[in-house]
């Protein structure tokens, strides 16, 4: 099947829309937590968050014009900080439900059945069910001319990981440990099954498959 | 478990970079081919293509500066144009292989043992094996300057569908049907199994689950 970009241009929205979002792969799921600076919370899904680089460790999301997020993208330029929080496998109905167009004065934590939890310094609200939680600092917004939408870059401040055994020794953290899950399209959410993790690559050696290494709990309490 | 950023900063290279990637939850994964002008070709797999927007349809991504994609970037800005290509369970191994830092003069296609394919009009190398392809057309590239990386953005001119099967009448593609993978970390591949697809969230009513529509083949030979 062959799909022109005539054929793009002639489909209608929502299918566009759909088309479109399942081309990238899959994607990651995460909500977004931030507050104002009275303190009044939003939480947002975005499928849009990727790794930009370790050192600093900066991490990038696309947030679009003019739909919900942008309460979001407001606290974020007001207080300078957000909380990205990973959906699993057991909050997966109530981080979409944060999609819905709620006014500014309602919080979706509320409104969704998810709760703020706060922790050390940081001004935004993280989701206490979430298993992996990351304090970021603004460090940037840019409109992309090309759509109007806006990439927004941060730091991480602040990792907070509820199950330790999740982080092996090398640093790797086993998403699925935390059943972290992935997202297809605008609405498809997915678990995963791992199946195989590959030594780094060289020119003139094979790859060979490794064993997720030894907890950092587990050396720990032996 | 509570790892700040002093932590962080006191992790060793391979450490740090094992856990930041990890942060944003799980990747797409894709094969980035291109041409330079005189047809010497190229293949990188890249974790960090994400959707920017369906109307015009932008496909963005992060490409690593003084690291192997870089003839990669070169190829893209030469020519202007690069095919990105999913990643499925049966190429796993060959897609990591692309990241060893093979000369310019050699074709990632033949070192790993995937088969470059031409289709259209498009001067960039399609992967042969893959079930999902994109033709892309450069819009712009720009430095990030907190890292240095280049955010590369393109618009999708062309999509090829190896399974008919897979494309749904409301234009969302099942990618568990591609048999598709996803990434985690720098170096883990996962399958994914769906748990559910979910409606568009209203505030006023409940969530409900979505069984995957009709196939747009199956409508047509009925």
């Amino acid at each position: 099947m062959h799909i022109c970009s005539t054929d793009i241009d002639n489909l209608d929205k929502l299918t566009r829309v759909n088309l479109i979002n399942s081309l990238s792969g899959f994607k990651s799921a995460n909500l977004i937590g931030t507050a104002d600076k009275r303190g009044q919370e939003n939480l947002s899904i975005v499928s849009s968050v990727f790794h930009i680089g370790a050192n600093p460790p900066l991490i990038g999301m696309i947030i679009r014009p003019h739909s919900v997020p942008r309460h979001t993208l407001e606290n974020i330029i007001e207080t300078g900080v957000y909380t990205i929080n990973h959906v699993h496998n057991e909050i997966i109905e109530q981080a979409h439900q944060t999609s819905a167009r709620y006014d500014k004065h309602i919080s979706e934590f509320d409104a969704v059945g998810l709760q703020a939890q706060y922790k050390g310094s940081c001004k935004a609200p993280f989701v206490l069910q979430s298993k992996l939680k990351i304090a970021v600092k603004l460090m940037s917004t840019q409109t992309i001319e090309l759509n109007q939408t806006e990439l927004v870059i941060g730091q991480i401040t602040d990792i907070y990981l509820e199950d330790d055994l999740a982080y092996c020794d090398d640093g790797f953290v086993d998403l699925e440990r935390l059943n972290t899950v992935a997202l297809s399209g605008l609405d498809r959410y997915h678990s995963t099954s791992a199946i195989t993790r590959l030594s780094y690559a060289k020119c003139d050696k094979p790859l060979s498959h490794i064993t997720i290494p030894p907890k950092v709990k587990d050396q720990k309490e032996p």
